[in-house]
């Protein structure tokens, strides 16, 4: 079986074991392989195929081959290629469906296209829901190889023609994707202010979750992640027990890096990711020199610690 | 028959006019009065009552009568409550179902209070989707008086119990609606923050309608927004003809200024509504100070006009 | 001795005390009252009079009398002027030399001037550096008013002819002076982010009191704040003992307001006060809200307290 | 003579020319390059020895040389190094006096050191004031090496031990200097949207000139930049002839870059890059993508070209 029918995947994690599993229920024939050997047990027991080496995953996919790497970005990425590299033959296809730096995605591209070897970068988006509702996919690189792929891509989907597309060249796919993690960073600072405006107006004593309900059906704001938020403040109305304390993953700062390096203004994304910098800021010194500085010209008490 | 199963309105514009036909679609019987007689006429045609006069309006109504006030936020509310006031009884209900300022809807309330009128205000979203999609309403005021309405609400939503909810006391369904339009303008402003920069990273030449529609569907930044820009940018994919104006109604500079108040920082939603503001600002007198400055200190250029 | 020549002052802690005392050097006639008693024996030990009673106060100037405010905004203001009205005369002249809010002056001279009296709002910088260094005045008022209060004006200000002027009608002062505080905060904000970001480049060690003391010459951010900074940072290098708390005063605030009102954009001073607001927030419910979501779609951990 | 009592310069544009005269003045021996033969002839004319050839300009120094660079960032400096290597001998000291990125002057200094050269970092401040007052200097590289040089940094400086100083390894001094002009970018934000506010406000028909010479004695806010902006202001007090587009030189995004990758919050330095960013842009993309949002959920009229 060919490229499109059956897929090799590197990576069985949170994602990658969901994406396999959706695929096998799409009807495509899935080799996997994890260094967890309970992740590729749970393969296995769904009805995959489980392998416990590379040398085996490429052994059991028929050229010309298709592989999905599912590994953190960067330096994962760059290994799991070179070990792969002299188990494969020119004109299979690495799929890179993770995180990466679209710039990374550019440079592999050129570099396998240069030994004959196939690359494709796959921006994924979707979640812990992906397995239930399906990944939203953009994707860059040849169109024709991409076009190879596409029993895979329906699969994965939301639907046959929904939620995924070609983007444009290597590099394509990956950058389309860290622009919406920007976009998502700013959607959720903008509900994230709001619901904080409302939870301090005491007087009114607001049911926050209550409000997110409400504004789910006919609201202008309302979206996918509006209904997590509706869940998330049913669960847990006050988020007591939450550090206020939020990671970044690296797509929000190189869309930052990218909007100046373009010349375009982006005030909210940029704000949005300086807000999650600040949150992780402890005893933050520049509030210290302004309390400091305050005092030295105006007397203004400060407080110690 | 009463409140609750029927309804005056004043105001038959664009939101007027569509939530008058969609309350007759939900067979709430109707009364409307507008200063234009086509909006009239339009209503009546429509099959429900149109009058020409405030006093036509009170007489078309049972006791304990509901007017609904669909027109401009500030001084035409209160010219339209005291010029109805005369005309109408004790434990009438005047609903302001406008943008006002939730502290207007709060000095209203106790003001008819006084006066033994009962008053209800209603945050309405929805735009010129409500007719077909149903209307979000944030309410606040008397919780008996609302739930006396609760048949109006109920043909006005999106469902029957979907999209429409108690608030609070009086002016709590204002604020929470103001918070709403302050949520909706950091929404908008990152997904044309992301759009901007897709668009500029010309050596990919990227399809920004079609980016829009593969996000629609399993992306964490799918919404209804979203759907509208997507189907906005089939009509027009470059905005060509448009002017780079952007108008703010209020809620937005209300909901920064409700945040400074509170003492709660809200980055996003303010940098939104600065930006806006900075689209209406021609020959900007700040950028044309920082470019003499620069000149002075380092004899850098400027342009001159 | 005539206004111009002598001045009652109401207030003589941090700010009213030097005042006084800067204007006896200056060879005025210093009248003062303090609600406590050992601020106005400061008063009478260093040579001028002090009084412990308006009446005292009023008493001891010789119409038409010039009397400053050095009382906290707002209220307090108020209510000193409604105390002392009945004491006064026709011609005489309220100053107010705090950090009101420049409609409450506007309004305060259309009171007092309906009454016969005069008013003129005195916007004044300098601090606890004043008494050595001179105030900067900004002042607002009839320029006949502030004319005949020259002297006043020279003994106060850090020169003859320097460091103060008459800005424009009511208000002015007070206005000027609020948008000067806006800045200040601006530029706070900048030299703090700067010397957050060295001191966080710990592969170099730099040495922030050291590049503070070669800025301050020649340097192009040069200024008073930054010579203060300096000595701040050679006090305690390491701002230790701080906590990373600031205060905002209401001018600050009041500039952004305004900013919007004016429909100017002014990112930077809004969003130093959204930094201040930021330093008093604790367990902050936005940034527990994302991690919330960031779980929700993604299954990211967030840090439980 | 020396490195320290004579010095090699190349580039003789608007700082290098005033850096030659500077030293000249200061007894230090200067033998200047540029390609612009009118530039060595001033150099010439003024007393110092110009070259035209950079064999001539090594010849004219003696072990060990001291050699300035005062070219364009980036490529003209590695181009230039590349030049003079061929020329010079082992100990021989490049400085590099330019903006550059501080981590190229860290690449620099290792690819120097490893053939035995010596590198110095020289951020530099002072812009065409500098001949009169003097030049801001913060010095990198090693220790011993800046010191042999201290009499060039002493006639250079605003004062002999004034304005100048050793910050730290190669790379420390451009590394200061661009934090420098991330804070000079926040205090020319903060002053220019202070001044737009204030012109804005119609009513009180402030005099900004005469406001900026108030401020410059006893004020908070006085600074060299606000010196240079009541000039400004004095000589054109609208700004009329002034297009509102202002350049960024790279330091300020390098600083907001910076402070990303150190996690640290600067919201002020960033915003006051985004701003300059923003008037560069026309016809903007984002602003035009968000008037046709409000006219797809709102029926928002949009302004067309």
């Amino acid at each position: 079986m060919a490229a499109g029918r059956e897929l090799g995947i590197i990576g069985l994690g949170k994602m990658g074991g969901n994406m396999a599993e959706r695929l096998r229920q799409g009807g495509i024939q899935v080799v996997g392989f994890d260094f967890s050997a309970e992740a590729v047990k749970r393969l296995t027991d769904a009805g995959s195929t489980g392998v416990s080496s590379l040398e085996d995953l490429v052994k059991n996919l028929s050229a010309p081959r298709a592989i999905w790497l599912m590994v953190p970005a960067g330096k994962p990425v760059d290994d799991t290629i070179a070990k792969l590299k002299p188990l494969m033959q020119k004109g299979d296809i690495f799929i890179d469906g993770g995180n990466s730096n679209y710039k990374d995605s550019q440079r592999r591209y050129h570099e396998l296209e240069a030994e004959g070897f196939k690359f494709v970068d796959v921006g994924t988006s979707g979640g812990v829901w992906g397995l239930k509702e399906g990944y939203s996919m953009m994707i860059g690189g040849e169109e024709p190889v991409v076009e190879s792929l596409r029993p895979i891509f329906e699969a994965l989907a939301p639907g046959k023609d929904l939620g995924w597309g070609y983007m444009g060249p290597a590099g394509a796919g990956h950058f389309v994707k860290m622009v919406h993690n920007g976009i998502e960073y700013g959607m959720m600072q903008a509900y994230a202010e709001g619901f904080s405006i409302m939870g301090q107006k005491k007087e009114l004593n607001l049911d926050l979750e209550k409000i997110a309900q409400v504004w789910r059906y006919g609201s202008v704001v309302r979206s996918w992640l509006l209904d997590l938020t509706a869940d998330a403040l049913k669960k847990d109305p006050g988020l007591e027990d939450l550090e206020a304390y939020v990671e970044d993953s690296g797509e929000g700062r190189w869309t930052v890096m990218e909007a100046i390096d373009l010349n375009i203004s982006a005030p909210v994304i940029t704000e949005s990711l300086i807000r999650r910098i600040r949150s992780r800021e402890e005893n933050n010194f520049t509030d210290r020199m302004l309390a400091i500085m305050r005092n030295a010209f105006g007397g203004h008490a400060v407080k110690k610690d």
